[in-house]
């Protein structure tokens, strides 16, 4: 890869200028009142992305990993039960550490491809009586597969099942991208990266926390202190950290959270859906299949794009590295070799759109795949031209 | 705090030019092979480092803190009973972690401003017969008293008791600064973070691993992913990471360990000894006690003095802070306000340190502290002047 | 335009982010030993990407127009006589300078798209029995006309004539991304700026001077101080400067010659002309002419694009600019509003060329051009892909 | 030298981190809209940071030697006759470039280490009744001697003597440190570089040219081009520029000058005082004279410093540089070896302010310069610990 050309990996993503600046800056004594005025503005703004008023948000200085162990750490217990599914690679790791950390999985899986299976939710909470089932997890834009889930048709078969579940959800690749509504859609724990929507490198946690979270931490009994909630939400309110806060990358978020909430939340998105329609356009274009099963399941910040049978799909990202120097996503998990992905999220012009098109379209016909090129490049022009400033 | 000025907290510290930027890097992806031309240099610069031809290095994107809890989820299982000590800040909070973890702690503890009791710790291991005590946790230097514990004598013992308990160290603010000998010491799990002496912002747990600890890890049943570190060691050889990896802070690390290792680590550990020992000069000059209660005991990457009675020692930090544009270490915990700190660590200069030595002179005459202004100044002088080149 | 998006202005060009890092240094004392680590090698660098072993490099805070202005101070007289041409909106500003500066301007002009009119120069040269001419400037590449001229066959002329007149030239845009050779060529003055093909920001004059423009220098009598050669050939041998140098540039202009050094000049050469003919092929394919009158005048570094009648070519930049966020070079002089520059020099890649052609179509296609939007990409790619590696 | 250090050279200063992020942006076209929103700023806060409210500023790529050039050229004719003194070097270089440019020199020298010589120069100008001068060159700061002159008197002498030569004044070392007022004074052309009070990289050269100016530069014959008033002032008010401006810099000067004007003029130059007096304090406690003749004449920017006989001050100042990565400025022309310099302006805290002042301690006492150490950090500490925030 080059530095020079736009990165179409699914995060880290293109980092803004500004952002990069804000990250980068000479140490600060994160126990002087200077650090106040960066940490504070942060929570705040948090808050306002994951568009929650009752919650908190807490950051540690780790991944979005670190951010799904935070949540089952903090509301948990082991032997409990938690009700999750299997439709992607970053969903099924969620199930690995739940695994680990000793919970009971009771799983509704899909097939790659789907999105979370929110009847057959329903139909398992409507059937546990006994509440058995502590925590759902759901994971709202699965990476691996461009897919995106429907919260807020989860949040409904819960209530309709007058289910007590604590309701963790994975957002990392959505949140501060896509539509996310914390409160609206009773999350109870939400969790994202540094390195996604909010284009920083990778190196913060970023957790949203309802209040129903905030009280089952307290009979929690999974086992947890570089993680646990109670630290932060104690700490915090006086700008106190537990250990040494990576106070660059929170710099960095205070930017690029002030960025987001300048430019207007619904404008983000709108940003993101037009950019990954061009995107969709050129893919369509070439008649080669996006993954997601349904247009209703794509995601606006991945697009995972399905190859002809005999295209090696990992060979096809090295070769589109090594040549035109532009990184693109490889398949994972089970659509290994048989997918690649153009990642659409972050700070994305349309030129950069078209620059990667470009490069995925020699990348293709270098590997024989029957496409004409510039053709992709012509339809997300055409989507382009017409929706700006629409 | 002024930004143009250094910064005396230990850790962290002052980031050199070079250093701040190799950290600044656009994205790169983790996947291409860019990556592995990153992360194996700082896998072997890092066991150079610690010393360690037999052991490992881990590197998660986290804080020291995270490093205590790797190194006890990966080594020890619900119950275990470990030996450790209350003599300082760091010291009580790894209790803590083992506490929430459910470990058995037995406790040596020493007075704050003593090291580590490598006699009641013999004792209690000689005792042991059944060798229930799975582990020790030693804090080789103790950040909130300036004050560094004798790990060989610690390993001399365990041997002499010909105990098989692993040895679990806190070298954050050591490891890099002070001389670290993990193979020598037979160290199991060697904890260090980004922001002490390799000279990073803070974001990266920094861990070493013996094979005696690998061994234990397949055994340990304590809950860990994110901290897991056998995802690590199965992944690292490929340049696989488990999850996001902070790209940039590995770039600095690379440098910094560069760095340490072309200057040559006895000529850093000299250079660390001869800064700390132009402050200790200051502050005799002063006539104010340093907390470490014996010179053997003197840490050279942080001096804690005890200040008079009635002087406010958060006060007179904050007061440095605002009137003068510098940081000190205030006190913590159980002395909190009785003392205050100055960090020595890094890649500070004698230039640097003379200006923190007149600027604590400033603020101790500011509080009515009766030390003569420019003493500590002539003291430094007198001592970084003959020993220049030695 | 987006400092997201590639620049196609015939520069500045996009800086390389290892030139930034460079130029972007804390202040170092230029009387130091420092500044001599950074002079000396740029001073030899400089020497050999100019292609000359006799002659010497000289660098002037300022913009390649200082240089032209050093041309002419250090080695005429007020009323010499030069002989040149207005080709293009650069060549005639080199004339109105020595206008202001009381040199008799002989012409030989040619339309702009047309080269330096070497049989017109040859012409004059023979006829010049007296050989009141002192000097002969040429532009070697007209940035405003994207014309490259025959400095060789210039050379020619004036060895055919036996012709002693010095020969000043103008490589702005040429040095260091087309081929250059000051010694074959007999150059007497070469004058660049740190903007073009050495990718730096603006603000550095770069001179090559041969013996005999030395020579020359002694009896000059144009008034000079700041452009002063005597002052700089005598204090720079011991790294002294006869003002403050600017040493950030000149660090970062160590950088980039060394990255086009090692590159190979042939190379750097090479790969200009290679994104050069994409992007040609791409306007070729858009059935729009290439404003040089011929293809042994292409540039290299910048394509001058002829825009059917009614086409405000100022407004189709502004419009790029705005609605794309692309910066593109508008048409100056007499071809101001009919044609569109786009710029290929320094370190582009393909992607980023094919980013340019893609906003171009757009641009194009919005101010109602008959032109096939992904016509210029797909020429490009097919291009750029049957070239790889050749 | 060591870049952890402060610089203690009368220029280029330490560079604020928010300067130096200012002047490292992308490339950004000057032909755009985005160049005029940092152009015009720029020339409004010049004008304010000069004090003039009906002159123009103009800022040329160049360094301050270049702000001289355009003074003389743009006012001045072949033969046209200058007053001006040699009382430092810079004084006495600006008389080399008008020798070098033709005009005829009066001078009124003084020894080095006195002011400008008011009166010698009111006589000069009574006795010219025929109103040959056709400038006054005055140095307002001498940085070679860190003498500063009376502007304010000089323009009365020459009101007394109702002489309409032109005031041309080298501010180079004072603008934007020390009170300087265009207008009032009846400064014709002022001139400063970017390194000086204005903290920046070298680079430009800012002017302030008065309605006076202007209309002389209409009849000026002398020749220039690259340094012309007339295409800046035509092009300036659309935002255009007769060659590449330096746009990195004039980012970076918006920035300083914003940070300038909103400190307050009156601050700054307050702050440069009592630095300077810290600086002053710590001298005469070293019993060492100050090379300036009397106090009124004390540079608030720079104090040079006599050394003992037989003390070599270029060997001090190297050993400064070499044992302590400390740059102090050497003595230049007729004072070589005899002074050294300490420059204290730009962004300088009273930490760092000590910081120089310790170390030129050490340097001295190494070469047996009979002080004692610590006696000028502990009068500097005093003076500073009793004027702050006074």
């Amino acid at each position: 890869m080059s530095d020079q050309n736009p990165i179409f990996i699914p995060g880290p993503t293109n980092i803004p200028e500004a952002i990069r600046r804000a990250c980068d800056i000479p140490t600060l004594d994160h126990r002087s009142t200077l650090f106040r005025d960066i940490f504070f503005p942060v929570l705040e703004n948090i808050k306002r992305v994951l568009k929650t008023e009752t919650g908190e948000a807490v950051i540690f200085p780790a991944s979005g990993t670190g951010g799904w162990e935070a949540a089952i750490c903090n509301t948990l217990s082991p032997g409990d039960v938690v009700l999750t599914s299997d439709f992607g690679m970053f969903s099924r790791k969620w199930i690995d550490m739940c695994l680990r950390h000793g919970l009971e999985v009771r799983r509704a899986d899909a097939n790659w491809g789907q999105g979370l299976p929110v009847e057959a939710f329903a139909d398992v909470l409507r059937a546990d009586h006994a509440h058995e089932i502590k925590a759902v997890l759901a994971t709202h834009n699965e990476t691996a597969t461009g897919v995106r889930s429907d919260i807020a048709s989860l949040r409904a078969a819960l209530n309709e099942a007058k289910h007590p579940a604590l309701l963790l959800v994975d957002g990392v690749s959505s949140i501060a991208s896509m539509d996310f509504r914390m409160d609206e859609w009773g999350v109870d724990v939400a969790v994202t990266g540094s390195q996604k929507g909010f284009m920083l490198p990778a190196g913060l946690a970023i957790v949203g926390v309802s209040q129903k979270a905030i009280a089952a931490m307290e009979h929690a009994r999974l086992p947890r202190f570089f993680f646990d909630f109670r630290d932060m939400l104690t700490m915090n309110p006086s700008a106190g950290y537990p250990y040494t806060p990576a106070v660059g990358l929170l710099n960095g978020l205070k930017a690029s959270s002030e960025m987001l909430l300048s430019e207007g939340l619904e404008q983000v998105f709108a940003r993101h859906k037009r950019l990954a329609e061009g995107v969709r356009r050129a893919v369509q274009s070439w008649e080669l299949p996006i993954f997601a099963a349904d247009p209703a399941l794509y995601s606006d910040t991945v697009t995972a794009i399905a190859l002809p049978q005999g295209i090696d799909g990992n060979a096809l990202v090295a070769h589109a590295d090594e040549s035109y120097g532009v990184s693109f996503g490889a398949g994972l998990g089970e659509v290994a070799g048989r997918v690649f992905r153009i990642g659409h999220l972050g700070k994305l012009t349309e030129v950069q759109a078209l620059a990667g098109i470009a490069t995925a379209e020699m990348a293709l016909a270098d590997f024989d795949v029957p496409i004409v090129p510039g053709a992709g490049v012509a339809a997300a022009q055409s989507y382009f031209r017409k929706s700006k400033g629409a």
